[in-house]
């Protein structure tokens, strides 16, 4: 049994994580501002990082030997700029060095498709220059980057796993999937921007079971999380269309995005080092998620 | 009158530059460890940097309006691989946002040679690619790449300026030039090093002095620090050697360092945007600071 904390528990990927880990034998500790239910062989501890001492605090008591961290500042619209990613940096460090002083041996922090240089198309991990143009990727690559040099200092084994585009069941309102899925089953006309952009889409299971897979195995360094398979969001959103038979709803913004049409992942890494297989392809994905927000608001009315 | 915080006050540069910024005019607010002698227009405030809460205690009682960040650990021989680099990326973070909440408009903090590519040779700021190899490197870097892209986010002008080599009074024993005139002044043998490493050094009271400049501009961005001249390692040991009449102590080591032989400023920034001429050349500077070594083994010895 490996004791495994884990942050950012109760948000969009750590809900799908949990239950991994659980049934994986692990003992786990989730961290959150809210709880989600409670499994068996699992403990909540309520703690904000960003408080002066919380890790430290948190690491003393509970002398995980692995962490899984997850946790930051992620409000749509509003993170990409946020100056309060410069206070989950800090955190982040911080975590990580309460944890290695408490005797934890393996670690993996969630990296971000934001670090790279995106005028490059297809990211490498070892190859593709880094060249974060938001607040929010300049301060996780910079966390990724002194936790990698600090890892061997430390004694820990450290995995940054650079996460691509998502979707899924609880997935926040006022992103890319659960907006269009929201507007076209309430019957609102949606309008999608940038639907020439070529983007790498990972359903948020696999998402979860590729990061309980990399914290499992002894990889180190940055490691993408993602499919690989290059898909435009005009298409995304045709396909959620037609299985909302909402077609009639759907607007393209005319203007230009302005950001480099192709990003996709390369995942030799995932499914060559690791043997990773997504369970999901994009329709069978987007088939579940629809389901999945239809329940929702079937839930909901009742 | 400007309130200015100042960090690392009592360190090497720190000192040169406390008479610099009080004679300018300016309402000092020193914070260091160990107290160097107080001048009028100053304050001393004691503080660790590193301990929870200090910086926004210091900058709520303090409101400074520029910041003019030097501390960092800098131990010879243990600094570039230190974990407490991390904790300084942390403190360094939390400082400037502290700064910034207590109304701080103007930011100067120290980056190094340390965060470009070397294999470049010669290092622009917006030209070189960042490639830093030490852990102290990785986290000036970090520091630097987060404190630019939040400045904006913050409200703060804020310019880095990358320090490359120094030499000087008050020099801290065990780096190049204070072990090879301690050596020299005392009759030891002394062993260099990488004689063949081009380098690129600087005189302390001008790098204080260049800081200031810095300080007072509005200059944003990373700016070098460096007098943009060459000189190989081997000519600095000669002309110490020459100046003590001790060339009879001077070793070389065989072996090669392994670093790039090259490692220069480009200074066009400095000289051009700021108009900054250095005071001392490589023979005034090393002359200065033979004399004031040997004065102080007089004073030591009396």
């Amino acid at each position: 049994v490996t004791r495994v904390l884990i942050t950012g528990a109760s948000g969009f990927i750590g809900r799908h994580l949990l239950p991994l880990l659980v049934s994986h034998g692990h003992e786990v500790h989730a961290i959150s501002h809210s709880r989600a239910p409670l499994l068996p062989g699992m403990t909540w501890h309520s703690a904000d990082l960003l408080a002066d001492g919380a890790a430290r605090s948190l690491s003393d008591r509970i002398r995980p030997e692995w962490l899984l961290h997850l946790a930051w500042y992620l409000e749509p619209g509003a993170h990409l700029e946020s100056p309060v990613n410069v206070a989950w940096t800090e955190a982040s460090l911080s975590l990580l060095r309460a944890f290695a002083a408490a005797g934890g041996r393996r670690a993996v922090t969630a990296g971000t498709a934001f670090e790279y240089d995106w005028s490059a198309g297809v990211c490498e991990e070892r190859e593709t220059a880094l060249r974060p143009v938001t607040l929010y990727g300049v301060c996780k690559s910079a966390f990724a980057s002194v936790a990698g040099a600090a890892a061997p200092a430390l004694g820990v084994s450290l995995a940054c796993a650079r996460i691509f585009w998502l979707y899924g069941p609880h997935e926040p309102s006022g992103r890319l999937v659960s907006s269009l899925v929201q507007g076209m089953l309430a019957g609102r006309p949606v309008t999608v921007r940038a639907g020439d952009e070529v983007r790498d889409f990972l359903h948020v299971e696999d998402v979860a079971q590729a990061l309980v897979a990399v914290m499992e195995s002894d990889v180190t360094g940055p490691i993408n999380i993602a499919s690989g398979d290059a898909v435009p969001v005009r298409e995304v959103a045709h396909r959620l269309a037609a299985m909302t038979q909402r077609e009639d709803l759907l607007r393209f913004a005319a203007e230009a995005s302005g950001e480099p049409k192709l990003v996709v992942a390369a995942v030799d890494r995932l499914t060559g080092e690791l043997g990773f297989r997504p369970r999901f392809d994009l329709e069978t994905g987007l088939t579940a998620t629809v389901d999945w927000w239809r329940s929702a608001a079937q839930r909901a009315s009742r």
